[in-house]
C-alpha cells in the first residue's frame, strides 16, 4: 500500500501524467517550525536535470503545503503537500508502445491491475518518490531538534568503480564519523565523497550514456546521534524496518547493515563489539562498531550504518530484443534521453526513507520510556 | 511488535527461560487438512543438536495446537501453537554474568526496557523463531494448495567458502529450478547443496570450533510457482516485505534479491530481462531472470530468489576483553558449549518468513482480483 | 489517526483555515469508470448553505482529483482528492477569543497539542469531513458494482421529534426495503421520510435558532443487497467497525444496530430471527431481522440497518457562563450565524463512513472466499 | 481479526472445544508487579455458574501465564496467557443439530467459512472473551499505575426495569463519582447498584427462565481520572475506538456515550459543558459532564461514561419455528440449561475492552506529549 509507520506516518500518491504528486504526512508533532523551505532542497536534491550526468528535462518540483502548518508553525494535524505534474496530459494507449519495457513495471502492472496505463507502471516511477522525500524532510526537522540526528547519504560505488566502505577499517569509520551532507555536495553531481574516484565514475557513467546504456551503484547512508532503544524485538527489528524502506524504493536490489555481506567471512571474536565505558559521554560503548548500530535490533547509540544496491537504469535507448504484449517477438528502443545512472538522485529518497523509520521508531520508543518509568 | 502479516497474520511470544514459546496464526483459510504432522518437520529442522555441527542440546520442540483446528480441518479462527521450553527455571541476576555480552542483545534490551532479565535479551533468543517456523509451516501448506508454489533454501557460503550464486550465470539458474528440500537435506548437516564445497564448509566451522570461535554465512533461497500480481506498489513492493522478514531474523546482517549487489556493475543492456512467449505455458515470460521473479515490485511469475547474510554467532567461548555494566573493563569467556555456525539451521526460518510474506501477498492480492473482476 | 481501513483505504487532511482539505484513496480497484462527477453530488448534498435551515455560508466544495485516474478509468493506484477552502486566511491568535467554546475541541486541542490554532480544534471541524465524503462516494460506485449495494441515510429524530424506527414493527422495515436517497431528498432540506413529521421537525429547528440555540437528532441508515460473510470474528466484527466509523463522525454520541437499545427488553423467543427458505432468492433467510443483518459479526445477507445519535451543535449565538483560558469566568457569545441542526448534514457523512467499511469487508471477505475455495 | 490496539495490543485464541483459549498481550511496559492473581479476579468475574442467575457449569477458567514475566515482573516482551477448555472435545457433525440457531453465529459462519464447526459460531462463543478479559486485567494494572485510572461497570437496564442513568441528572453523576467495583459486587449477582431495582432485576431474569427464554440488558461503565489528550482526531476519536471495543463483544446491539440518544433532545444551550476553574487542582474543568469526558474524540479529563445494550440471550430452550440448513422447515429446543440473562457477566468484558482502549490510547499521547515538548 502507499502507507508507511504507525505514529509517524506518510501516505503518498501520484503517478507521471496526472495533475500532481504528493503525500499526507499524519503524526507530526505541533510546535515545529516548518515552512516549504524546509523541504525544498532535498526535493531539488532529487531533481533530474542538475548535471549533464542526469535528464535534461527540467522538473521544477516546487512544494506546496496545504494543511498542518499556520503561522510557519506545525499544528498536529496532517500536512498534506503537492507537487503538481509539469506533464499532467496522459496520452492514449494507440499512442503507447506495444512493448512492455523489459525490467521495467509494465508487464506486472498489466498482471496486477489488467491495464495498461500510460505511464505504464505508473506507481512505479520515480516520481512517486517525491512524497517519500518531502515526507522525509520534516522527519528529518524533528529527529534533529529530538537529539542533532544526522542523515548522510553518499555513492560508494559506480558499475564497477567502488569506494572503500569495509566496515572491519578504521578509516571507513572515521568518514562516517565526520563526512556531511554538504561534503557530499561539494564532491559534484556524483555525490562520492572520495575524491580519487569521483571522476572515474563520472567517467563510467558517460561511457555508459555513450552506449545508449546505464549502469547501477550503490548508496551507503549513515545516521549518528541516535537515541538508544528504538525498534522492536522480533518482527520490527531497527534494520527490519530500514531493509523494507530500502527495499521499498525503486530500482533497489540489496541492503547490508554494519558488517552485511563482507560480515559472514569473519569469526565471532573479530566481529563481536567489546564495550567500553566512554568518559566524556559517561556510558557504555563499543569500541568497534561492526554491528552497525543495532544490536538484537534495538539502536545502542553508536553511527547506524547501510548500503543500498541499486541496479542499472532498466529505461535505455539501446536496441533490445524482446516480445510485444502479445508475445510477438520484436525490437524495442525507448525513445528520448535517458538517465544513464540514477543512483546519486537515490541519495535524498535513502535519506528520507531512513527519516522515516526512525521517526516512527522513535515517537514509538518513547511511549515506552514513559510507560518503563511509571510501573513498579 | 511480535506481530507479522495482514490478512494471513502470526504474533509470536516467548523467551528462553519462560513455560512456552509458540505463536498464534490469524487468517488461515478454512477446510484445509492441518495436523501437527504438518508443523513438525521444520520445527524438527531449525533443532539444534541435530549433529556435531550445531550445539549439542537437545531440545524436543514438539508443537501443541491449541485451537483452530477440529478433526484435521482448519475452522478458519486462529490456530495458536506453543512448544514447552524444557529449561523453564529464571536464574536471578545474582547468578548472571555482569556482563553485556559483545554484540549481543543484553546492553540494547537493558537500554530499551531497563531490566536485565534472566535471558538477556530475551526476544532475540533463537526460541523465539520457533512460533516463526510454526506458522510458515501452515502458510506453506496453504500456498502449495494454491499453486503448488515451493520454497527451498539452501547455504551457499559459510564463512569465507562461497558457492556459485552468480545470477548471470545460467547454471545458478538451473539450481534454482531443481533443487529440492529433499537434496538439501541430503546434502548433510551443512545443507549446501554443491557436494565439491560442503565438506569445506564443515572443516571450516570445526576450525572455528576447535579456536572457541565461531563463523557467518549466506542462505539464499528460491520460490517457483509464484503466481504473478503478488506485491503492492510503493511502500510495500514484493521485495520489501521479503527484506522486511529477512532483516527481522536474528543475525541477519543483509539482503539481496536477483542481481543483488552483484549486479550494480552490469549495464542495463545485460541487466535487463527480455521477454519471450512460453508456448508450452501459454504466456508472457522472460528470458532471463535477473529481476529475481519481482518487477515494480510485483511477482512476474519467475522464480523469486534471494540471498540473507549471516554473521558469526555473538556468543563465543574465547575470552573476550570487554566491560561490565558497570563499564569496567574484564574478560568475559561465555560458560558451556556454543553453536559455532547457526547459518544451516538458519534455512527453516528463512522458509518460514518467506511462507508468512507470500501468504499474506497472495490473500490481499486475491481481493485485488475479484475487484478488477467486476469494475467497468 | 487520519487513516481509516486495510485494503480500501481513506487518509484525509485539513483543517478550516488552510489551502484545501482532502484525501487519498488507497486501494481502489482498476478499470471502474470514474470522473468528479461521481463524487460531486455527496459533496454537494453535504454542504451548507443549501436551504434556510442550515447556515447560509456557501462553500462551493469543487473536487479536483489529482491521480489515480486515466482517460475516466480508475487505474488502481491511490486516488488523490482536493477540495479548495475559500477562507484560506489563519487570524492572529490576537484576534482570537480568549475563550475554549464549550463542549467544542479548542480546550482538548490545547491539551493535546499545546497551541490554540486559527480554528481551535482544527481537525474537529466539520470541514475534514469532506475528504470522508469524497472517498465514501468512490467505495459507494464500487460497491453497487459489486451486488448493486445501495446505502440510504435518513433522518428519523430532531430533538423530540421522532419517527417511528422501532425494530419490532413491520411497517419500518418496510421503509426499510423501499426507501431511496432520491425520496430522502425530496423530503425537503430535513431529509425525513416521513411527510407528517418533516414540517414539525423543520419548526423544531426554527424554534431553536429563534433562540440562538441548537438542537440535535438522529440519523438512521439502511443498507440493501450486502453479500453474506463480511465483518470478521471477535474485534472486526462488522458492527464493530461500523460503530467505530459512526462515532468518529463529529458530534455523534450514540451508535446502535437492529433491535438496539430498544432490543434489551424483548425476550430471546421474540427477539431471535426464525430462518425460512426464500424459494425466489434459493437460499436462507431470516424471518424477521431484528439483528440488523449481521450475526456473530458477520453480514447474513439482510438489510443492515443502525441509527447514530448526534448531540446539538456547540457553537451557539447565545450567550454561555463560562471560563477563559485562564479560569477567570466570563460570558461568551459566538459571533456569526450558525447551524442551528447539523444532523440532516450529516446523512452524506454517515453514508459515506458505511460505504467505506463495507468495501474494505468485502474485499478482505473476497481473498477468504478465493482461499477456501482452493483449500482441502 | 482477532488483534486489538497498536502500541498495547491484545491477540486471542480459542473456541468452545479445543484445548484452550487465551492471548497474546504485547506492548505491556516491562517492570510491572504481575502474577496470576492480578489476572485470576476478573477471570472469576466474568465465569459463569456463580449464582443461580446464570448457567449452572462450573468452568475453572484458571489463567497460566506463559511468557514475559519473571521474578513476577514483567519484562515488557509479549505476555502468553492461556485457560484450558474443561470440554476439548469436538463432537461430530453426524452429532449435531441440522438447525442453524436463530440469532446465532452459525449460519453466518457456514457463509463466511463454509464449514460447520463443532460449536458453530466458533469465535462467537463467549469463550473468546477470556483472552479479552485477561488482557484487560494487564492493562487495568498499568493504568492505575499511571494515574489511578479507575473503571467500574454496572449493570444499568434488565429487560425493562431501568436504573436512572439520566446524564443531566446530577445524582448520576453523583454515582458515576463514587461507584466502586466492590461495591457492584455487593449488590449481589445482577450486578445493579440501585438497591430497589436489583431484586426486581433479578425476578425480571428469573421470569424469563422460568419461560425457557431469555433476556437483555445494559451495562453502564465509568472511567475516572483519565489522563487529558488521549484520543486521537478523525478516525480514532476516543469515543470511536471505545464503540469498537464494545461493539465487537458478543451480543452487544448499542453504545452511548455521555449524553447519548436522550442527549439529541436537549439544546446546545443546556447540553454544553461550561468550563470553571478548579482550585483544588488547579486547572480548567468543566461545570456539567454531558460529552462524557471526550470532546473533539479526545479526553478532557472529566469522568467518561458510556452505556452497552446487550440483546437477549439467543440460546433458548423454548421450541421455536425455524428451517434447517437445507431450508426446510422444523422446529428447534435448545437442549440443556441456558443462562437466561449474560448482561451481568459482560461487566468483566466491558472494563476489560475499556482499558485495553485506554492503554493504548494513552501510550500513544505518551509519545505524542514527548514530541512537543522537544520541538521548536
Amino acid at each position: 500500500m502507499s502507507t508507511f509507520g504507525y505514529i509517524f506516518r506518510v501516505t503518498t500518491y501520484g503517478e507521471s501524467h496526472c495533475k500532481s504528486v504528493g503525500c499526507i504526512v499524519d503524526g507530526v508533532p505541533p510546535g515545529m517550525t516548518l515552512t516549504e523551505e524546509d523541504i525544498q532542497p532535498q526535493l531539488t536534491r532529487r531533481r533530474p536535470g542538475q548535471s549533464k550526468l542526469s535528464t535534461p528535462r527540467n522538473e521544477k518540483d516546487k512544494v506546496e503545503i496545504q494543511s498542518g502548518v499556520e503561522f510557519k508553525k506545525t499544528l498536529g494535524t496532517p500536512i498534506a503537500m503537492l507537487i503538481r505534474n509539469e506533464d499532467q496530459r496522459p496520452h492514449d494507449y494507440s499512442d503507447m508502445d506495444n512493448f512492455p519495457r523489459p525490467s521495467h513495471a509494465d508487464y506486472t502492472y498489466l498482471e496486477k491491475y489488467n491495464l495498461k496505463a500510460s505511464s505504464g507502471g505508473g506507481r512505479a516511477s520515480a516520481r512517486e518518490t517525491i512524497g517519500r522525500v518531502a515526507a522525509g524532510a520534516i522527519a528529518e526537522k524533528f529527529l534533529a531538534q529530538v537529539s542533532n540526528v544526522q542523515i548522510v547519504g553518499f555513492v560508494t560505488q559506480i558499475g564497477s568503480i567502488k569506494m572503500n566502505r569495509d566496515p572491519f577499517d578504521p578509516s571507513f569509520h572515521h568518514l562516517l564519523n565526520t563526512i556531511t551532507r554538504e561534503k557530499v555536495d561539494s564532491a559534484g553531481p556524483i555525490r562520492c565523497p572520495d575524491p580519487n574516484l569521483a571522476g572515474g565514475m563520472v567517467k563510467e557513467i558517460e561511457k555508459y550514456r555513450g552506449n545508449q546504456d546505464s549502469i547501477g551503484g550503490v548508496v551507503t547512508c549513515v545516521v549518528r546521534n541516535v537515541p538508544t532503544g528504538l525498534g522492536e524485538p522480533c518482527f520490527d527489528k531497527l534494520e527490519a524496518l530500514l531493509a523494507h524502506a530500502m527495499l521499498s524504493i525503486p530500482a533497489s536490489k540489496g541492503f547490508e547493515i554494519g558488517s552485511g555481506f563482507e560480515g559472514v567471512s569473519v569469526p565471532g571474536s573479530k566481529h563481536n563489539d567489546p564495550f567500553y565505558f566512554d568518559e566524556e559521554k559517561q556510558k557504555l560503548r563499543t569500541k568497534t562498531n561492526h554491528s552497525g548500530g543495532i544490536q538484537g535490533g534495538i539502536s545502542n547509540g553508536e553511527n547506524i550504518y547501510f548500503s543500498v544496491a541499486f541496479k542499472s537504469v532498466a529505461t535505455i535507448s539501446q536496441e533490445q530484443e524482446t516480445a510485444d504484449y502479445d508475445g510477438k517477438p520484436g525490437v524495442l528502443a525507448a525513445k528520448g534521453r535517458h538517465d544513464p545512472a540514477v543512483t546519486p538522485r537515490a541519495i535524498p529518497i535513502v535519506e528520507a526513507m531512513t527519516a522515516l523509520v526512525l521517526a516512527d521508531a522513535l515517537l514509538i520508543q518513547k511511549s515506552r520510556d514513559f510507560a518503563k518509568s511509571v510501573t513498579h
